[in-house]
């Protein structure tokens, strides 16, 4: 049922080849200051940094680098970010990189006035923002995290082994987004299928719990069946440009609260994920393809109508004259083998986790309860082993 | 190809069953001068006006009454309207009613300060606004029209015999719509399948255009599986909660500019079942269904891929070891019986057209050209006679 809610996305997007020069109606609506957030530097190698710097110079804006930002954007990453933005009263955090980059970006954006400890307060105790916000924007490099429209924003505590994400208000959303899928070109392929697995692993964990007849599933339904199409033209060739521009609106589509809306949702393979990410900094979307196959395996008997659902409607499974758990396995076997034809990670122990880390891991999953089982530790463990 | 476009929808929904206690946080946003605008008088019969005016006293409004708005919203209503706005200095139009009290709302919004005749510069002319605009939120009490989230105003003149719509730009969408599907309950079942008509023409007038892959198509299947499900609920039981608040979502992203993306359009159902409107003045939805039946028959040669695929994804037509023309025939009779299950209207006589109309309907008929088939005046005459 979809009960009550508000549903408000503020976040403009501009889409396209040539949706760059959107730029250049966005930057006036701001100050003069801008923090300019970027990564490791490839964006100085597809020449986007030297446009973005252009643009901002011919709209008279002082720009204050803050480059570096890693794959699992850090605490103390996000402290220095936070005296750039004050020290430089900074009007815009421009963010121009991938979803980690997005994230940051509002990180520092809630966290630069905020009079304690912003890990503390916004990831430690998930508190309601309340001082002032530095607007955001994004251009959009990867297609994955769909943090170009959405208030999520997820930080690594290396020291207490902590990955948390806080999905933050719309206030937090980024105000623009630029997403050219042509820019999605150079991403690495290993980060590609990455990232495509990460949109449909957002949809799955929504899509998996509640019981009821939903809009919201029928919307996920279409989602993955056109990410499933794409993605297997996209791993043939890299440079469709149809293929690549359906990832990167499924991408934001698939986690920017409209199929959210009435669903209780899961999010334990993004827990559970999280933790492996904190342990080993292993590439996020990977850490979800890792464990997913057993976590859905396990979880099956709980959902198991749903599942069935799942693999008549996205993976086409002739369900005439077998049982359910049948139709069900056969949905997931068909899953898994869309994940391995599409080069994903399929062992933790590939991820560089090792035997020693799997009670931490464990501990260091937020136990989530809006799935069709309640896991506990020992089940949490059990799914990482069959994950090996 | 989804191509270059700028999505930006800053319209806040409140949805469900408590919905409207979200009026009481909107209301203090705005000046104090409210026009409530409203139509024949059947929300009063259901409390609702009370209700809302009790919220406007409280939030110490001055209220403004524009009453009687009629299902197709005349231009001399709309002058009149016009006049309540500048000559109060209101400073917000709150809706309360169905997609035809939001559409003349907005009329009114953007024709108040309009410094010449607004029937001839925004509904003849389509000219984009360059005047004040007064802000527009809605309590909705219908689901159809999508009026709710987008910037759609259909306006008739019954001396020119045009009904016209406008579809304006995102400073025009209602700043807020509220949504309470229980709203939707008391009204008449055949207002009610008629807008549920309504949302499918809008979802198959985007879906039936272009021949490339497009998420937009994926995510249209979806939201037509469930409103065909959903629909089938509804008339069995009018106050199945969870039916009617899926029709009214499906409702809201079937016409919020989501679907449309990267879709070249083919809108001639509306366009012709617009001019049976201007002639007859019939109910929208049904003036729709009585033409689709002809209409669909006859383009499906010209797009004879994407009928097969609607067959099959929508309708489940088995397409094995059968010709396309086959299985796209039996996806139309399935949309057909469909139809006919739940009530609608299928010929244009019940209507109350006549032969000396139809010459006239075919000219009043703005052809538009992203569809499968530019249509020519016979060819329109050939589908209304088919409609009989």
């Amino acid at each position: 049922m979809l009960g009550t809610f508000t549903y408000s996305n503020p976040t403009r997007l501009h889409f396209g080849k040539d949706s760059l020069e959107a730029l250049k109606e966005e930057l006036p609506k701001y100050g003069d200051n801008v923090q300019l957030v970027y990564g490791g530097g490839s964006i100085k190698e597809i020449g986007l940094y030297e446009e973005v710097i252009a643009m901002l110079e011919d709209a008279g804006k002082n720009v204050f680098e803050d480059a570096g930002v890693m794959p699992n954007p850090t605490v103390e990453k996000l402290y220095g970010g936070c005296e750039i933005a004050r020290g430089n009263d900074v009007d815009l955090i421009l963010a121009v990189g991938g979803g980690s980059v997005c994230d940051y970006a509002k990180a520092v954006s809630v966290s630069a006035y905020c009079d304690e400890d912003p890990w503390e307060k916004y990831y430690v105790r998930m508190e309601d923002v309340d001082n002032d916000i530095i607007p955001v924007g994004c251009v959009l490099t990867m297609a994955g995290t769909g943090s170009e429209m959405n208030g999520g924003s997820v930080i690594t505590n290396h020291a207490t082994k902590q990955k948390i994400g806080h999905v933050f208000g719309d206030n937090v959303f980024p105000k623009f987004s630029i997403l050219n899928p042509e820019l999605t070109f150079t991403v690495p392929r290993y980060q590609m299928v990455a990232g495509i697995f990460d949109v449909m692993s957002h949809i799955l964990e929504q899509y998996f719990s509640g019981t009821d007849d939903n809009i919201s599933d029928y919307l996920s339904e279409g989602l993955m069946r056109s990410l499933v199409h794409s993605s297997r033209i996209a791993v043939e060739n890299e440079r469709d440009y149809e293929a690549r521009s359906n990832i990167m609106w499924a991408a934001t589509w698939a986690l920017n609260t409209l199929i959210a809306k009435g669903k209780e949702t899961d999010w334990m393979v993004h827990m559970i994920g999280q933790s492996i990410g904190a342990y080993t900094d292993a590439t996020h979307g990977m850490t979800l393809s890792a464990i997913s196959s057993a976590y859905y395996r396990h979880i099956m008997p709980y959902g198991l109508a749903r599942f069935v659902r799942f693999a008549e409607v996205v993976w086409d499974v002739d369900a005439a004259g077998r049982s359910d758990e049948e139709v069900a396995s056969e949905g997931i076997e068909r899953m898994e083998t869309w994940m391995r034809e599409i080069g994903l990670v399929m062992s933790i122990a590939e991820l560089g986790v090792t035997e020693d880390m799997l009670d931490g891991i464990a501990e260091g999953s937020f136990v989530m309860e809006g799935g069709y089982k309640v896991l506990n530790h020992d089940e949490i463990v059990g799914i990482l082993r069959e994950s090996w």
